[in-house]
């Protein structure tokens, strides 16, 4: 169990900000308990998470079809769901100051924590938002923001079978914002109110036990692997086989991640065995026919499913604070963020050495140019002295740094065309032709 | 004006669902008016529309900054947009039915459309979803699903201004989902309740308005190419100078684009020169410093704002029927998605000319695993008959489809590793070398 580090969160909520990853949402207004917003930078660190969960779960197979559905869909996805009926948390309120709180977060559950007031009896609290869809106010018009993708995929789950005829295993996989009316959100993007989630529901034959097995473990290791490339210690992971008095009553087998956040040992991702219990409840409700024929053995079923679940927020804030690291470079403190080259925001910096000497400018544009025709994410910065720029890329965590000098335009011949390529982790400089400047980044 | 044609319209709808580009959301509940969902081939489709905006509004210049907002965001931010009070729709009701219309789209005012009765008096129906944020559902704690990505950006101007100290002219941009509870929604994707936008804010002095005027011009002709790249056809295309009458108060010039869609002429996106009214709006209510500071002229001003604004569902949509042919080829009727290759969800197909002969379908996956490293985006495809693979591929609009028969394993010396590629528009095949496909498609 890592230790509770609440020092380092302040710093990396921050270096969010500050640097342009992370604002509290409506920041103008005092923030909104429970919302976030992502700036340039946290907005590309996302983005290339996002983009390696795609490469890896959707582009490199053939067996997974991605989809996109509504955050409001027909309530009646989530009464068949369970949702509506059992998707709560257990709240008390103050008798005195009337606030609210979530029981099983509490240490005393006699005493308000705000006001020492008599907290009153604990009853079940709905996390999905509700809204009103059309003009009528009513109840027949009660609608709900989606708490999870999951059932977007699940009520598709014929539509892909008509328009693709997959043969199992095959998986559907979604990646959406999910809301949760959270009663106490907090650890900055941990317990939010608003997220966004990376879903797979992977269905598999009911009939062959040892291969669902298989399917369940190859995942698990696909989910550790995946982990590891975006840049997570290893040793800050772990895994827990939830028991079966912890496990939904439907689930058969369900490995959750934790990992060691600054606020302490926390649920990263999912991994569960449903069986058929979401289908058969859609079923249920709807009267549709979600079966899937075995045209081999002609016999119809329907198919059992394991689901690996991501959030993309909770991501984010592992490789934010994986990353964030403080050390002393030449004597000088410094902070920077050690991501991995899949998903830093910039893969390059292309600075001249001087902003107000016309030649460097200019040569240092041609360079910039030049890369960014192989690299699209590369910045060009002259602002401030070159100590400054170093330590502005260091804080979003670029990898290198390219510098344009004298040398290079030939001040020394011997050095003509080469740039000083910076190491982040390091700060060694070395020197590196022009024409080579691609292949090292790479 | 473009002719209307319904049936037109039909036919999209049922492909679209048919070959997994667009369900109706929550399909086996019967559906739930004005939302929709992406299927595999829809999705990839905005995903590359929204990607060319991305790489040519973002990626290829250094003057706008991305962002990601929240879609519940603080209502206060909604009360200084003027939403709150103003963002409504005429509504009225029948008398004896009870159904509700949207007065400016009626064409008789005083009978109901659907029984006959008569229609009450008209009100403003405010079109934003409302939700209840927290664990006490009273008025404290009303809040809205953003109608416009718009406002992400306002709020957050400061947190750009303090992060990376832009100097002006400069933008913000947001791609994100927005909601509006519409009275009638149609026209598929057109009007709906949950839709995508694409949307810049950008900045500029107000004290150069010829500067401005150039800007706006700049912006218009940019998106009159985007929307060529993406593959509309121009004289589908119409400028509409919105009048002054019209145009909201604070906005100084504002041009809509339209297009031909299948049910009539219709808005596609905008452009609008919006003053400082937003930021102004948002100074009022927060007391935040909306200001930016000129250290040429050491002056302190709000800067103006001009706003190109898409709906990526529109932009799907009018591809779509854009791209809709139906021709005869080799005396046969068919149908198929002219897509421009920017957009098209599947770049090429590869195929073994027969299914059941082994060596066929080894050297097919060979130039497929060959292509993949590539070219992403491509399908290998050993279902059916070629014809019956040739066909679907037209209708999902893939450019090419590149088959390996028995002349490629050498039947014909001569042949040998060459491979057929199939044009989709003229259905005409030419033989290329293995070796040059991926030079050839590109």
């Amino acid at each position: 169990m890592a230790d509770k580090n609440p020092e380092l969160m302040e710093k990396i909520v921050s270096l969010s900000k500050r640097r342009g990853f992370i604002y509290p949402s409506s920041d103008i207004y005092g923030g909104y308990a429970g919302f976030w917003g992502y700036g340039p930078y946290g907005g590309d660190l996302g983005h290339n998470i996002k983009q390696h969960f795609w490469d890896k779960f959707i582009l490199e197979r053939e067996d997974i079809y991605p989809i996109s559905t509504s955050i409001i869909m027909n309530p009646q996805v989530w009464e068949a769901s369970g949702h509506v009926s059992g998707f709560a948390d257990p709240l008390v309120e103050c008798d005195k100051c009337h606030h609210r709180f979530r029981a099983d977060q509490l240490e005393d559950k006699n005493k308000c924590p705000d006001c020492g007031g008599s907290l009153g009896n604990e009853r079940q609290f709905n996390m999905m938002f509700e809204t009103h869809v059309g003009a009528m106010e009513d109840d027949s018009s009660v609608s709900y923001l989606r708490p999870e993708t999951a059932q977007g995929m699940f009520t598709n789950f014929k539509n892909i079978i008509d328009s693709f005829h997959p043969k199992l295993p095959f998986g559907m996989a979604q990646i959406g914002k999910a809301f949760r009316n959270e009663i106490s959100p907090r650890d900055f993007l941990f317990r939010s109110r608003e997220f966004e989630q990376m879903e797979i529901e992977y269905f598999v034959d009911p009939r062959d036990p040892k291969k669902i097995d298989q399917i369940f473990s190859d995942f698990y290791e696909e989910q550790q692997k995946f982990l590891h490339e975006i840049g997570l210690t290893p040793a800050k992971i772990h895994k827990i086989d939830v028991p079966a008095e912890d496990r939904a009553h439907y689930s058969k087998k369900s490995i959750d991640t934790e990992y060691d956040f600054p606020f302490g040992q926390k649920e990263l991702l999912g991994l569960a065995y449903r069986t058929d219990y979401d289908l058969k409840a859609h079923v249920g409700k709807s009267s549709a026919d979600l079966s899937y024929f075995d045209e081999e053995t002609q016999e119809r079923f329907i198919p059992h499913c394991i689901e690996p679940t991501m959030g993309v927020d909770r991501l984010v804030m592992a490789v934010l604070s994986d990353a964030y690291t403080e050390d002393d470079l030449g004597g000088e403190k410094r902070t920077y963020l050690k991501f991995s080259s899949i998903v830093a925001p910039v893969k390059a910096a292309v600075f001249p050495l001087l902003k107000n000497k016309p030649e460097l400018v200019a040569k240092a544009r041609e360079v910039y140019q030049m890369l960014k025709k192989e690299i699209p994410n590369i910045e060009f910065d002259d602002n401030g002295n070159i100590g400054k720029r170093y330590r502005r890329q260091d804080e979003i965590g670029t990898p290198y740094c390219v510098t344009i000098d004298f040398d290079t335009l030939g001040e020394n011949p011997d050095l003509k065309d080469t740039v000083t390529v910076r190491d982040r982790d390091t700060g060694e400089q070395r020197r590196v032709n022009i024409k080579d400047i691609v292949s090292e980044l790479k």
